[in-house]
């Protein structure tokens, strides 16, 4: 059986912002980047691989803090872990002393989900099989012993999840065919950076629906007159019947949101995402009610598992958008996806960033299978930029992602990426650092 | 005027879990510690210096992350930060890379706390008056041109903020006076720790009364007999007029903490301490409910000012235990403070830790002069150990804090503590560390 015997944690950045990709209205000039975990074991060539989005400047941060967690699993079985994931996902996030800097936010919880996100990767591949097939396969009560209901019980109880779960086996072989026949649901972001001029988006509006795009989002919030005139156009382009979606990244308080958002009614938003702090839970509630019937989403900044309960019960979103690297990795999501079930909301995961749709792939097929069992207002994010650097990059096809078929949780990098674009020695960095 | 040249972040760590000092049901074993900053100037011998409590393991990463925003500052005038603090606070706050890692929780929060409250000591330094003097004699409009009001519109507005301000100065003087003569009204937690045996108990709240206390809390959450058993220790003793609190550290669900209460109901707790989980402002509203009359207390893990806002919105707590280090600095402790007047709710703030009493003497003060102005159901909590690190420690006389004198905001170390207690290099740690 596999023993944790070292790990290694890389800080790997990408120079995205040169083009202004990934650019809106908080975040200006992000360089994607990843805190990326390898979790190496007694058997050679067998690793567990892992990581974190962020956005440049920190990563070192959640690099360091994700080496402190790593050591509290070396000279570990892996099968001690994975018979008790619930345990240990429990001690990784509540150790007397590190729970103080937390608890389950920030820093500690995106380095948490990279170390856990590279136990699931491991813990694939020694059954070889992708992740997400893992999670199929396994029998309910597995899956649910794998999650932590702390803070859970008055919205959801170990044996409700259970129920879910019995509740779809039946027929959870027809859904996983059919994904194999047809895919899951995506819509594109790549359209609609806060950086990019109109031109630009007509152009990637025109590509998109050509390639057959039916969800369009556009990021909003630098000014009011900007974003009629960008959502204008982009309805203009796609037609009355295609979604447009808004993306404000939080840059309104509760007010300015309701006025803002009902200014831009007339385009016909099918989401707002993101209207105010991801914090304001009864903001968002707020927000929601006065803008019905145009949906609030959020999700990507949502620190864990309480915060999206509180959501739910608020009746504040329409969408549930789980980051699979904001929570503490899957055992935290399962728990969301089963929450999003309990209260009949879809999960529409944030994808872009690096990796996060390598990652989202996964979850998307979960769900459908097991969870939420149903593609109704359904559908994944999907940004086109830096799969080049995966080993296994996700595949999406007609506007549909197809089910990952490597074993593991499809993260690993490709080695000479990891050498190039490690900060700040990598050779990419080094040129740009030098004077 | 004194400008920023350089800073010196250090990691002090006191190994207060050999006596259980400090232990609580999810705090076993804390190593009250800090992430200490040193912000240095042009001035010889002029300097600001902050810290931010943490519980051992993590401080690290808290330090490394003060140093990255201190690196900010290098360079800038004091005066260019004082006359626009609010601007700066959301540059410290809302780097565009920096931000994912956050926004405004966890590390990046405690950092920033560290970083501000050391700009603040060294302007009250450069104006020769102790934090709450600065504070207590600024024009209402320059008080209120400190805060970012980002997401409170829907609470509280830079307008209200200043009315309040308003109404108060006329009477500021007399409650000025007030404080000087008798002080503040301070409750000792120094009797309750969950690692104390009964007897230990009995002993220091004998001592306490003896020392005129009147409030007295205790830690519980470990197991509803050992809770009721101690509960009923202290009221025996204490009788029935003085105030019992209790404090589950965050051990409950929403329902356990609700079936928990009642069962102590008849020890008639004055207030109910953390009974959940910080993120969870819904299940505090729940719990307040089914509950009352016994107050719901919390805040010392309250991320930032959104999740106070919804706590008084939603009628969540009777009792705003804010931290002067969880938020970020002087300036969202004023936002809180402001909303909490707003809300009609008391602000009894959380201390103990390494320096947190310190701090939180400035603060009431502060709150009592210029923004709640009452002594109703307030009192600041005051924990007696690590007071003799500090160069200006806190003075507490009958049970009441007296003003503090010394210019600054209390919180500069004595150089030996800084050099002993030095983690790991300190002779303290070399000796423990060594094998």
């Amino acid at each position: 059986m596999p023993l944790l015997t070292s790990h290694q944690v890389l800080d790997i950045r990408f120079p995205t912002s040169e083009s202004l990709d990934g650019s809106d209205a908080m975040h200006t000039d992000p360089d994607y980047s990843a805190a990326y975990v390898i979790l190496r074991t007694n058997q050679p060539g067998l690793e567990g691989h892992g990581l974190t989005f962020t956005c440049g400047r920190g990563t070192e941060i959640v690099a360091a803090t994700a080496d402190v967690l790593c050591r509290m699993l070396t000279g570990t079985s892996l099968d001690s872990i994975t018979q008790d994931f619930a345990g240990w996902w429990r001690r990784l996030t509540s150790d007397s002393q590190l729970r103080w800097i937390g608890p389950e936010k920030g820093v500690i919880h995106l380095a948490t989900a990279a170390v856990v996100n590279a136990l699931w990767d491991l813990w694939a591949k020694v059954e070889a099989k992708p992740l997400w097939k893992l999670l199929a396969d396994m029998p309910a009560e597995q899956l649910v012993s794998t999650i932590d209901f702390r803070y859970l019980a008055d919205a959801l109880t170990p044996a409700e999840a259970l129920a879910i779960l019995k509740a779809n086996d039946p027929t959870r072989n027809e859904r996983e065919a059919e994904l194999h026949h047809t895919g899951f649901p995506a819509y594109t972001t790549s359209t609609g950076w806060l950086g990019y001029p109109d031109e630009k988006i007509i152009r990637l509006v025109r590509e998109g629906i050509a390639a057959g795009w039916n969800h369009f989002k556009i990021k909003v919030g630098a000014n009011l007159e900007d974003d009629r005139r960008r959502a204008a156009l982009v309805r203009r382009e796609i037609g009355p019947d295609r979604k447009l979606m808004v993306d404000a990244n939080q840059i309104w308080d509760v007010p300015t949101a309701i006025d803002h958002i009902r200014a831009l009614a007339e385009f016909n938003p099918w989401w707002v995402e993101e209207p105010t702090s991801p914090d304001d839970v009864v903001g968002h509630a707020a927000i929601a009610q006065a803008v019905a019937p145009i949906g609030i989403a959020t999700g990507e900044m949502c620190q864990n598992r309480m915060i999206f309960k509180q959501l739910m019960q608020l009746d504040a979103i329409r969408f549930c958008q789980l980051d699979s690297c904001r929570l503490g990795g899957i055992n935290e999501c399962l728990a969301v996806m089963l929450l999003a079930k309990r209260f009949d909301i879809p999960v529409c995961p944030h994808a872009g960033g690096v990796g996060l749709c390598e990652h989202v792939n996964h979850l998307i097929m979960v769900d459908y299978i097991r969870i939420g069992a149903s593609l109704e207002n359904r559908v994944a994010e999907y940004v086109d930029h830096l799969h080049e650097h995966f080993e296994h990059p996700v595949v999406v096809r007609n506007a549909r992602y197809l089910p990952p078929t490597a074993p593991g949780y499809s993260i690993t990098m490709k080695s000479t990426s990891l050498r190039d674009y490690a900060f700040p020695q990598g050779p990419v960095w080094q040129r740009k650092l030098s004077p």
